[in-house]
């Protein structure tokens, strides 16, 4: 097998819903950040959310939409003088295929609405998977 | 956006080398691993590791191609004694996108060959990501 032949598709499963509006206004990788905001699954996943309560810690990864996927070396958290290295030494969101990944509180579910606390991630950007962290 | 709008095609960058050969094999999510096993990524990524060293703890991200992607309720770790919940609330590889994450202890990097700890992943699977762990 080489790198061509499966390209698996993803599946949207929802979107994020919060005031960060662009890449510009989110913080960087490393930061805690205590934004709330919204992750919006579509209903046609709501079984699938079953047994997510408030107060737990999900893993969450998007499909980080506007990032390129042709760049192998960055400088780390965008700062130029931090000399380049791989991506995959990095948690920059240029990178092949890229996914985020993000550990967040769960405030608040109603219906297919999960509030959440720690929600770096711009407005509109596809959701792909919810995870219980272990 | 409804979810069938997008669909984004996945890359793979590599694939797992070990001696899990079965899912029956394979050790159940929540389990420590020690087992050690190859992350071969294709020669084409080999500037995206730089930066990677013996010592550090990565994860990585994998495409669990041989898992159901219709399923939205399980039997948690596959126990039927546990009642279902949505698979959104457990770490079972059957989801909409069956992505697996794990963090891994780098043992060894040799080119594009990582030699890794905690490698619970069947035999040939692909690989989608690596990133630092934070």
């Amino acid at each position: 097998m080489s790198a061509e032949t499966i390209q698996p598709r993803l599946t949207i499963i929802g979107l994020v819903d919060n005031d960060i509006h662009s890449l510009t206004e989110a913080p960087k990788g490393y930061d805690e950040s205590d934004r709330t905001g919204y992750l919006e699954i579509f209903p046609e996943y709501r079984e699938g959310l079953e047994g997510i309560e408030a107060g737990q810690t999900i893993m969450v990864l998007f499909w980080l939409h506007e990032s390129s996927r042709d760049v192998l070396k960055v400088h780390p958290r965008g700062n130029k003088e931090n000399p380049k290295r791989g991506v995959f030494s990095t948690r920059s969101p240029v990178r092949p295929n890229p996914i985020g990944v993000s550990e967040l509180e769960v405030l608040d579910i109603e219906g297919t609405s999960l509030r959440v606390r720690g929600l770096d991630i711009v407005d509109g950007t596809p959701i792909i998977d919810i995870k219980m962290k272990i």
